[in-house]
C-alpha cells in the first residue's frame, strides 16, 4: 500500500502508539540499514515527545540504535503483518532486511535512519537517555519528527498477544467524547 | 458484567497488556482506596513479570502507590468504558470511586490493594523500582499474581488515542502463526 503523508505535530503522536500496535524500528549505522519488530513501547511525555522502547539486547538493531543514538519507529498496517513476522523472525546479521522484504527506504528530514515508506507513519528519533538501557533494555527516545498519512484518519493496525496471536485494531469512537471533562481528554 | 476468573501464569499476561489496552489502576492506602485511568504503560519483561506504567504527578494515585508500594492493574472491557472515562474525569481526593461508579472492590492475594471484579483481568503488582519516579513518573511494577476472566479467550479492550476516540479491538488471529520461527513467538 502506497500511503500520501504530510507532517504530523510530534506532541498528538500518542493518537497512534498509545493503542499499542507493533511497530518497525528501522536504523543505520556504518552504512548498513535494519529493521526490526517491536512490541513493548510507551508513550512517556508530549512535550518532548518521548517515547520508551525495550530492545533486547540479542536484537542486532539494540547496537545500532545505541550506536547511532537515532531510529525511525514505523506504523505498520495489518496488509504488512507476514512481512513483520519475517522481520521479526530473522536477524540484520545476516540479511538486509530492506532488500529481503521489498520495503523501500526513504530519507529522513531529521535523522540519518530510513523510513519505511510502505508503513502508515514514520516518526524520526533521537536516544535522549542511555542511562536505562543496560539495567531494563530501555531506550528513552524523543519524536523529533513525524509523518502520518493523510488517509485514512485512523490505521488498521496489528497488536500483538505472543504465541502466533495478533489482534487486529477495530471500530474507532468517539460517542464518549461528551462525557470528558475538556482538560481530561 | 461478571466474569469468572481463574490464576493465571504471571509471564504470559503479555497477552493482555501488549495489545496496549487502557487499564484501571486500583490502590490503597492508610484505609482508602483509589481507581485512575491509565493509558502509558509497557511490558518490559517475561520473568520477572515487570510492567512499566506512567503515573502523572497530579494523580491522586501517585501518592498512594508510591507510599503503598502496590497496585493492581486492571483490564476493564468496552462495556465498562463510561465508568472509565468518569474515573479519569474524577479525583480520589474528592470522591470514592468505587462508590461513585458502583465497581465491587475484591480483596487481593498478595497485595492490599483491591481488584476491581467488573474487569475482565487482575493482575496484583508490587512496585520494584522506584528510581525513575522523580525523572519520568515511570513505575516499574512486579506483577505477582494475575486473575483472568475463564471465557471469552480475547476481551474487547478499548484503546484510547486521546482527544476522546477510542479504538476497541477487533478481530484475533492465529493465521500467522505457522509462519513465526518457534523461539521467535
Amino acid at each position: 500500500m502506497a500511503y500520501k503523508k504530510t507532517d504530523f505535530p510530534v506532541a498528538n503522536i500518542r493518537r497512534f502508539l498509545e493503542p499499542g500496535p507493533i511497530v518497525l524500528v528501522s536504523s543505520a549505522w556504518k552504512g548498513k540499514s535494519n529493521i526490526m519488530t517491536m512490541g513493548w513501547h510507551m508513550v512517556m511525555e508530549f512535550e518532548p515527545s518521548l517515547v520508551g522502547c525495550y530492545i533486547w539486547t540479542e536484537n542486532h538493531s539494540f547496537d545500532m540504535v545505541r550506536r547511532s543514538k537515532e531510529c525511525v519507529i514505523n506504523i505498520p498496517t495489518v496488509d504488512l503483518t507476514a512481512k513483520v513476522v519475517g522481520i521479526g523472525n530473522s536477524s540484520g546479521r545476516d540479511i538486509d532486511k530492506f532488500a529481503e522484504f521489498g520495503l523501500t527506504a526513504i530519507a529522513g528530514a531529521k535523522v540519518n535512519a530510513p523510513l519505511i515508506d510502505e508503513c502508515y507513519a514514520n516518526f524520526e528519533c533521537r536516544l535522549v537517555d542511555s542511562s536505562l538501557i543496560k539495567r531494563y533494555s530501555l531506550f528513552v527516545l524523543e519524536v523529533v519528527k513525524a509523518h502520518v498519512a493523510t488517509s485514512p484518519a485512523y490505521p488498521r493496525t496489528i497488536h500483538y498477544r505472543g504465541d502466533g496471536v495478533f489482534m487486529i485494531s477495530g471500530e474507532n469512537t468517539s460517542r464518549y467524547r461528551k462525557l470528558f471533562k475538556p482538560d481530561r481528554l
